[in-house]
């Protein structure tokens, strides 16, 4: 039998085993979601905390049920390990790994060639893989099929099948998780593609075939653009809407009237998360080597990149009309969370914010129900006071999160100066300054 | 009984007198959608051969229904006139003209500037006046109310009322017409939104009140201005995908079975029509008198001005693999409408094409079955080719409209080669050249 009908038929037996590299926000919850579906799966972690806590079922991810983890770790459908030799166990290995920039905004390619070096070292013939972290298109066929197939002395299309498979995961997302939101899939050839539809399908309910890796990576990239540039022109409309005094909440409010051909998205102080703000200059790195420039990105980075610079301005501006200044002012951040009701501080704007804020002599706290500790770049780091009963004490409260655990009414009587950069209130009064 | 009073009980009693400024793509199905709703409508057009036309019943714009015009001309609910002086009988009056660009991309405002003038002249006391042309924020207050109040001597908010309510005309929308899109109105102050809501409301649906016309206003320009930046990275992407030799509409299908957070775009040979090239420009007039820089519209339109060069680029290309120049060669573009089955021709990216490979020494012709003849900016006049019976003469074909009425297997099996702007093949092959 070839190792093609081998793979199939474990498939269809449900003898397959398969390996997630990083348990993180991603791997974690399509880690539970295989086993939750009867499919054994091997959970690879360089954490040995994260592994150990995923092995006595304890939920370190907010996308996870508590229960589905300790119910699978129970059952014996999921195990976790920090002994990446077992990847010879695997018949089907998915890399769920960070794919972060470096300070200079350039791909931080590291964690995908370790993976790819771990897996040509140990892997055994006949496996499936499939890169599931974000990327810049030839990702799969130029950086990680040579590094494996020099690892591993296997061939391609022979010994193993590599694909492109972009994690979709929307942290905090209560309608669409792992399971339930289409896939997409491109594999290098049609065998490829033939078993990662049939091992996809275990777990996930669609699954959407294209003709190649870089078409699967474009993918990703695409869906991630598109939100940083419509972010970027709101944030730009809503600063210029603050000169001419119009209410830019009010505008998309009532364009979100028209039934076609509109997507409402909303201005904030700067744009968070693992991937918005990072991927699309993925495709601006590649595109280079196509002597290519893409002026949409490259226009909308740097809007994203002045945003907490221009929120600290409106900070001054708004403690202006106090008489103070930022220097000496006791300053409040209301949320460090890069979006609401998670417990994710990624790239949070609120931390550059607190930063430049810092650096200007404001004397700095914030509150997060979700957050305990946060570092700004510098190395700072801060807690979170433990509650809002001493608000009246300082000079500006800003408003940077909107969790639903925040009153805001109650907020509003009780501090002397808000400033809100995440529409809590309808309208701008005397001491409430709205973006 | 005071002005306001007035006016609401002839709304209400259906004796309300409306008038219609500009009978072109927005004014005649507007006043027709009034008209089948029994209310009398006065329409003013300056062309003598379009007010004749519509006075016989003759249909002029796509969007009318040809049947509803007659009726409601028989019916004697719709008149229209080119003499403005009768605008002193009119109740209500909703300017409908062009907001053009000047060829150096400034607002022309001079059609309503000329409407401002023709009302402020005649109208009488107690008069609602609605401009829905699109234009940049402050345009009501700041532009129109200064020429009405002097040419009137009345005084806004006691002799009349003025607000912008903008038009949302989608040519060739089967599912949304004037009645069911949804409009928003923003008049200047509360007795003027109470006047407009009435009034609106005998003819359309649905309303939705904002609390100025310069949110009105700048609703608009968000709209048109969300589409021009999505399609111009849709634009730059496909340009970066043909030199990945990544299929960019492979792509976009597979991005859209994200069920959230993501709307399809498409791309194609540049922008056209009479809205998005030229609504964001009017944002971005005004807001450099706020002293602000709109950097994703500036970006978006230099992607745009470019795009008909690139893709005489690509014809370029595609000849140079038959050994052949531009020069000397008959090329045939097909469709020059600005987007698939209706009749409109403006700001077509097709047309600049056609002048810049005919400045290049192309032999050009055209075919479409909406459009008759053409003009190139420089004021070459073009016609219609009769048929497509002879296309083996062309050594190369432009789809450059996907008009419903072309059959492309067909025009495959005839044309030496095809230039495919429009996806209008699934893939590129040795005599189809795809964008």
């Amino acid at each position: 039998m070839g190792l093609k009908s081998e793979i199939l038929q474990k498939i269809e037996n449900n003898t397959v085993k398969v390996g997630i590299l990083g348990l993180g926000y991603v791997g974690l919850p399509l880690a539970v979601t295989f086993a939750k579906n009867d499919v054994e799966v091997l959970g690879f972690e360089k954490s040995e905390k994260k592994a150990a806590m995923a092995n006595s079922g304890e939920n370190y991810i907010g996308d996870v049920e508590d229960e589905d983890l300790e119910t699978v770790v129970k059952k014996g459908r999921f195990t976790a390990t920090t002994d990446f030799n077992r990847i010879k166990e695997c018949d089907a290995i998915f890399i769920c790994v960070p794919t972060p920039l470096d300070r200079f905004r350039k791909p931080d390619m590291a964690y995908i060639e370790g993976s790819c070096l771990e897996i040509g070292r140990f892997m055994k013939k006949g496996t499936f893989i499939a890169l599931e972290s974000t990327t810049y298109p030839t990702t799969t066929e130029d950086f990680m099929l040579p590094i494996i197939e020099r690892e591993s002395g296997m061939t391609h299309g022979y010994d193993f099948w590599l694909a492109y498979s972009p994690e979709r995961v929307d942290p905090g997302n209560q309608t669409y998780k792992t399971e339930n939101t289409p896939k997409v899939l491109g594999a290098m050839t049609e065998d490829g593609n033939e078993i990662g539809l049939a091992i996809y399908s275990k777990a996930i309910q669609q699954i959407h075939v294209v003709s190649s890796p870089k078409a699967a990576e474009m993918v990703k990239i695409l869906e991630n653009t598109y939100r940083l540039i419509n972010i970027s022109l709101i944030n730009e409309l809503a600063l210029l809407s603050g000169k001419m005094d119009i209410n830019i909440w009010e505008v998309i409010d009532a364009a979100k009237t028209k039934p076609y051909g509109f997507q409402a998205f909303y201005p904030g102080p700067g744009i968070g998360g693992h991937c918005i703000p990072l991927d699309p200059f993925y495709l601006e790195y590649i595109a280079k080597k196509f002597d290519f420039d893409l002026s949409m990105i490259n226009t909308a980075g740097h809007i994203d990149m002045l945003m907490p610079h221009r929120m600290t301005i409106k900070i001054t501006s708004a403690l202006n009309r106090h008489k103070k200044s930022v220097n000496g002012s006791r300053i409040l951040f209301l949320g460090v969370a890069y979006k609401p009701n998670i417990d994710d501080e990624r790239e949070s704007p609120a931390l550059k914010i607190i930063q430049e804020v810092a650096n200007k002599g404001g004397l700095v706290d914030f509150y997060d129900p979700y957050i305990e500790t946060a570092k700004t770049e510098d190395g700072t780091e801060y807690s979170s006071i433990d509650d809002l009963s001493n608000l009246r004490d300082y000079d500006c409260v800003i408003v940077t999160t909107k969790h639903k655990d925040f009153d805001f009414s109650d907020l509003a009587e009780k501090s002397q100066l808000i400033v809100d950069l995440q529409n809590a209130y309808a309208t701008s009064t005397e001491d409430i300054y709205k973006l």
